[in-house]
Parts: C-alpha cells; structure tokens; sequence
C-alpha cells in the first residue's frame, strides 16, 4: 500500500476502539518520524507531550469540550510551542550541531548569526505564532507517518490552550499548548470512517505556473 | 524502506541538480497525497501553487534573497493562505459536502453553524494565521509524501510574501504566499546532503505524561 492509499484510508477519527493501544514498537516508530519533522532554522521551535495516563487526559478532555477522542484514543498528543526562543535558545541549538557534527563554532558562526537575526526580528507573539506553525509541519507529518503505520489519528484544535498549560505544567517549562493529535484505532462503529472524503478539487485547489 | 528511512534520508536539500525533472506521475501522485492534508473544520485554508516556468522562478528566486533552490529545483511550491474566509467560503465548503456525499443541507446545518462560528470569533489577522498554520499541515505532508517518493524537498520561509504575492497574482485571487517547498533532485556535490541530521535528543523533545 502506497502513502496515498494509506491518506485515502486515514479520516478525522471521531470514536475510538477505547480498548486498543498501539504497540509499544509501533508508537517509538512514529514518535521517531516525527522527531525528523523539518522547522524553520532547524530550530524545532516544540516539544511533543504524549499523554497516556488516564486521569490526565479525563480532566484534558473536560478543557476539550468533553470530545470523546481525548480520553478514549490510545494516546494524545500535545504539540507544545516554546514561549522562550531567544538567544540562550540559539545558543543550545548552535551546541547541538557542534556536538553532533564534531564540527567548530566558528564553522556555524553564520549559521548562529542567521538565527539570532531571526529570532530578534520578531515580537513575542510573532515568535510564538512562528513556533506554532512549525508544530503544524511535525502534526503534518504525524498524520502522515501514523496513517502509513496503520494507526488512526485526529488533529484537533478545540481545546483551551490555558486549561491544557495548567493541567499539565507547560508554562513553567516555557511552553504552551498549541494543537493537538488523538492517535488509536477507529471503532468499528465510527459513523464517520464510512463518510467520503471531501477535499477541493484539483482545480480548485492547485494553480500551475 | 519504511517512511523512517524515507525521512533519514531526507534532508533541507540547498542545491538541487537543475537538469532532473520530477516524472509527471510522480508529481501527480506528490499532490494527490497533499491534497489529501487534514486542515481545521476541512476548510482547507490554503491553495497550492506549483510553478515550473522559468522565467517566473527567476523572479520568484530574487523575491527569496537569489536562493538557487528557486530556479534549479524540479518545481516550486507556493503554499497560499485564503485571505476571504467567510460566509461564501465556508458556504462554498457545504456546497462540496452535500455534492460529495449526496446528503441533505440539513444534515450540515450543524457543521455549518460550527465552520461559521470558528470563521465568526476570529479578527481577520487571526482568520489569516489559522489559514496558515492549516498550510504548514499540508508542508508536512508534503515533505513526508515526496521524501516517501524518493523526491528532495526544501521547506522555506526566507522569500519576500509581498513580492511573491505581486509575481504570482495571489492578491487578486485573495491568496497570500506563506510557506514555500523547493522539490526535485538533489545535486550530486550537495555538501549539506552529507551532514549528520541535528535534532533535539528524544528526553528533550518529548516529555511522557
């Protein structure tokens, strides 16, 4: 089966199977494709909650307008943007690539310059907007990666981002929740795996230049 | 090769060999997979602009500070956000439903009623931002269907928005450019294709709750 044929089968999974959990290999597989999500600067402006505790995720829901998913789903992910890009930040990233490539700072001086230029270009809420948008890319390839995995997952917007902070600590680690992913296994008696799938058409969404 | 090892492989590729084309079903398989990107409420925020002329790359490429990707890549991509989310939009979107699923309008009042209270609460800068974000879903996809195709692929933010609006016509169209995507063949002398991929140790990108 082709990634195309594994996006026809992929659908906004509404009910999950509460009684299946994907395998412990098969969630380190996806974890690990979506840690090669690409982002600006490869700065990875986010970390990644993966949420399974059951009590958690009873009061997350009660902060997602109750929707089943939250609780019933193998697990939530949460795509947390960083609130504190700066040049501490920048500077951890720049020690990173010198350790990872046993290469000299002053081989990625540019490289360094490049980023604290765009980091100070921006206000904090652009920042944040920035940081939020490149979670979007690695929720991108989680939808993705999980459909190629046969593991059925829902990004989701409707929750409230300051009820999830609270509930699981993200402000005092300089983070915010910004959109979030069910993962799981559809219950078989999901009304809505059986709907067509509805995009634009091709003309209607492409324009070749 | 697993979509893993797809996206080991792949890398923010800087200079692409200009005289490989990607094959017109590989390409249309590419945007098959795009096409079929998640976005909130199913709005699909966004139109997707592929560009293959030249003479307008050229342009394009000075509007993106002379990046080479630009003109030597197979095509470029041009993720535009809708700048006119509203109530013909969003009517526009149930028109589809009902036409794709042979339902009823009063099947999708509900959904109807929730796309135009999202479109409602929001000032028309946050409308343009959720557009965007919605695209950087689709980056994702993209970057994990052509790495699973075997094709290169660049994100990038450095371009001029202003100016890609004005080469392009997006303004008229109520488009504006907000992520780009360079996709093709690497270049065999690449430097950037032998360096070691950097990316947040698993402790400090995920945290498990």
């Amino acid at each position: 089966m082709s990634l195309l044929d594994k996006l026809q089968w992929r659908y906004a999974t509404k009910k999950f199977d509460a009684t299946k959990k994907i395998p412990a290999d098969k969630l380190e597989e996806l974890l690990a494709d979506v840690r090669l999500a690409p982002s600006s600067l490869g700065l990875q402006h986010y970390r990644i909650v993966v949420v399974s505790n059951p009590e958690v995720r009873a009061k997350l829901r009660e902060a997602a307008y109750g929707q089943s998913q939250i609780t019933d789903a193998s697990h939530l992910i949460v795509f947390a943007a960083e609130t504190n890009i700066d040049e501490t930040y920048v500077q951890k990233r720049i020690d990173e690539v010198v350790n990872t490539r046993q290469t000299s700072y002053e081989s990625v001086e540019g490289y360094k310059q490049m980023m604290l230029g765009a980091v100070s270009r921006l206000s904090d809420e652009q920042r944040l907007i920035w940081a939020q948008k490149q979670a979007y890319i690695a929720l991108g390839i989680l939808t993705a990666a999980a459909s190629e995995l046969g593991i059925d997952n829902c990004p989701m917007e409707g929750f409230s981002a300051e009820q999830f902070d609270e509930i699981l600590g993200l402000k005092e680690k300089g983070l915010t929740a910004s959109v979030i992913a069910t993962i799981g296994y559809r219950a078989d008696d999901d009304p809505y795996s059986a709907y067509a799938k509805v995009r634009k058409e091709e003309s209607e969404l492409f324009i070749h230049i």
